[in-house]
């Protein structure tokens, strides 16, 4: 696969697998962005890159991750990335966010989030597709945990987590850059951890 | 004076006044393009703009205030809001932030932040300055609370309050968009006050 990757950077022809794969984000950039989010199917998407619907599943975990990848150039499946969270108890759920949050966006390194926040700030259809991804995934997640107010909870922690984002690798503070992944946990897991399931004083 | 604001959005001939700001402007821009805001001087700035100094102070506050409006186009005096700020007691500093935070943002409407986000993200130099920027006057506020860590409870608070402003102004999550300030202040109040003046586990 990683000879694949590297062949396919050359000049020439690609191999078949790298062509489905980059003609479905092709055609899932134009459908998401004429139908928003909610109203692409995988079936149009996959009509249009001319390949099966199955491809999709096959390389992208589903619509999610192709819109996560597409659209969004993530470097991760946020399908996979829910699972990892929900795996352990909900009092430590807020200290899960933040190491993952973290230890991701620094294992892709800074340009990656600068230029989702820069797709976000520029594009009307990034921020209706991260919306409705937080509303879809991680807001089902809060809602379990019975704690009510789910949709402001899960503001609250996306402003906390896209602001860690933006300061450590955007505009790049000090010591918000240098800081070690444990302080920053430290640090800040109380506050998503109270967001989550705390008292909000409402 | 909003007679002339008004005749100088009009062709034709702008008040003495308004071009000597403009020309301020501009300046500004060019001069901390090319020399970063440590090293840019005001006397450069109001040469290179053909006017006195003096005119600075008159316009603008000072050189934060001029570089605050030219080069991240806020829609407020930067030292003024400081002053606001200080003027209470150390235990309510989270929740004055956010307020002021929250109600000033609100008033020139969202695409303001939009646009300093946008700016923050594209262009090293304006990251560079807000970090000055708070690095400089807020991180002295903070100093003088004693709590330690000034600059890693600066970089904290900065990264929730350009959280709410991302998820507010331009993800435009909900109720994060619907909720007033009140709740807001509730909500996200007591992390930024733990930021500044509380245990931060490390």
């Amino acid at each position: 696969m990683s000879t694949e990757d590297t062949t396919s950077r050359r000049r020439g022809r690609r191999p078949a697998g790298q062509d489905t794969r980059t003609a479905l984000v092709e055609a899932a950039r134009a459908v998401f962005a004429e139908h928003g989010y909610e109203r692409a199917t995988v079936r149009a998407i996959a009509g249009r890159a001319g390949v099966d619907a199955a491809m999709v599943n096959h390389w992208f975990g589903g619509k999610e991750g192709l819109f996560a990848q597409a659209v969004l150039e993530l470097p991760f499946s946020p399908l996979e990335l829910l699972s990892t969270l929900r795996d352990g108890p909900d009092d430590q759920f807020g200290e899960r966010i933040v190491r993952t949050f973290v230890t991701r966006w620094d294992g892709v390194g800074g340009e990656t989030f600068q230029a989702l926040v820069r797709s976000v700030a520029s594009h009307e259809l990034a921020a209706t597709v991260l919306r409705e991804f937080f509303s879809k995934f991680f807001a089902e997640i809060i809602a379990d945990m019975g704690s009510g107010n789910a949709a402001l909870r899960t503001s609250l922690c996306a402003s906390q987590l896209v602001g860690i984002g933006v300061i450590r690798y955007i505009a790049r503070f000090e010591p918000m850059v240098a800081a070690d992944v444990d302080t920053l946990v430290k640090a800040i897991a109380p506050t998503v951890q109270r967001y989550l399931t705390g008292d909000l004083g409402l």
